[in-house]
């Protein structure tokens, strides 16, 4: 099939105006983010397993689009760190983002142990009092010290995410003595307490990350994090974790599965 | 108590040298990220019901910190979207953030509804012959064609996302007819179908938006945006709607639980 734009819609037909050339430059944009969307899924299923995407006209035909708009997305993808242009080779695969599970509760080396080794650089253990919302969060008195813990968390040595935590400080002092370097809290709060854990309340929300976090996590200025806020209990209902984590967005996604009735 | 600013811990006592001035920088950067992730979320509890922040005086003894940090937590909120600086009054909650539910497989006017009312600029409706990994998601033959259908999703008239979505064309001709602009597109496929819809598959990410998408959405070049791709199946298993979903990151969040054990 001739790469015959079909995905095009509400075009102009050849209108030469001012207005009429805005509105195809718009349409453009429009088709790049479509095939951008499906592309950057193909990316996260690993579907170039060699590491090199099709070329710019196989990607015009298989997805019935110009070769313009093919240029356009793949620059969408560029600009999010995903792919990279290399000379006489074409478009490869620069950054591999890994699924964290939404449907069960789990720590990062959990989840991502086949893909490797999660090491985690303690940036700061020390105990804090409490401020109002964590204490209330946490259930201990306003101002009552806690223990707070500062990791900044990588796989197979590249930067994922920086971990803000907040732990009661009877739990948090057991567990300084631990292997925080290669252990997940998760892991350790239930090792600490003899008991497991049961449920977290959990909030995502996309930020673009300000200067010195993006350092931090060895990212571009301006790179979107996916922030996860998670207050962890105990499987008797008691909160014993309160995190701020920022992921990288070119990094990690979060898949799940949703049910329409409860 | 006096903002002794005990949430600072690795910090240099007083050295002179550039080294230790680099590190105290660094290290009100890292007290500032604290503070500014407590503080969104107390906006994302409303927890500001008059829209005014207290005082910087106010917050630094709260959270036991100094005027600096707080300023400087301030300006990572504001380089957010979510509050911005009014002269005579103080510090402003400019974006009103809604949660939007992972436990539940729901449209956006059915989530927001107390919010407020929910109208869709239907951007585009077209047939387009389905790309590989759309034909695959939908189960359909490659090259069917499907309706591609493409949504500015607004609350109460302030856009809140852009909406990407593929249906099978069968279902997809029968909601043609339908009111798009003030109905999800979730209710017309149950009435379309006379089915429940049953679970979907989501995927979640941050991306930054380009120009473009930015411009859509009426958002700062370079805003963070909550990516959701989501593929809803009816209670009998067909996939019945692919959608790309760009939530703008200062206006929602996902909230839910999750569970330790299966």
């Amino acid at each position: 099939m001739p790469p015959t734009d079909r995905i095009r819609d509400h075009a102009g037909q050849g209108a030469t105006t001012v207005a009429a050339h805005r509105t195809r430059r718009r349409l453009r944009a429009d088709r790049a983010r479509q095939l951008a969307d499906l592309l950057r899924r193909q990316l996260l299923d690993d579907a170039f397993p060699d590491g090199t995407l099709p070329h710019e006209d196989t990607l015009a035909a298989d997805y019935d689009t110009t070769r313009n708009t093919v240029r356009q997305a793949l620059d969408l993808l560029r600009a999010e760190g995903l792919v990279a242009r290399q000379p006489g080779i074409g478009t490869v695969v620069v950054a591999r983002k890994y699924a964290h599970g939404l449907d069960r509760l789990m720590g990062l080396a959990e989840t991502l142990h086949e893909h490797g080794r999660v090491t985690n650089e303690v940036r700061t253990t020390v105990p804090v009092p409490a401020p109002a919302p964590v204490a209330e969060r946490l259930r201990v008195p306003p101002g009552a010290d806690v223990l707070y813990i500062e990791r900044l968390r990588r796989l197979n040595g590249v930067p994922l995410s920086l971990d803000l935590t907040y732990l009661p400080l009877d739990i948090g002092t057991a567990l300084l003595g631990a292997d925080l370097e290669n252990t997940d809290v998760f892991r350790l709060l239930e090792s600490v307490t003899g008991r497991p854990l049961g449920h977290a309340e959990i909030t995502l929300e996309a930020v673009t990350a300000d200067a010195h976090s993006a350092a931090v996590l060895e990212a571009p200025r301006g790179t979107a994090v996916l922030m996860l806020e998670r207050l962890t209990h105990l499987a008797d209902g008691r909160p014993v974790d309160l995190e701020f984590v920022r992921f990288r967005g070119d990094r990690i996604a979060m898949s799940g599965l949703l049910h329409r009735s409860l």
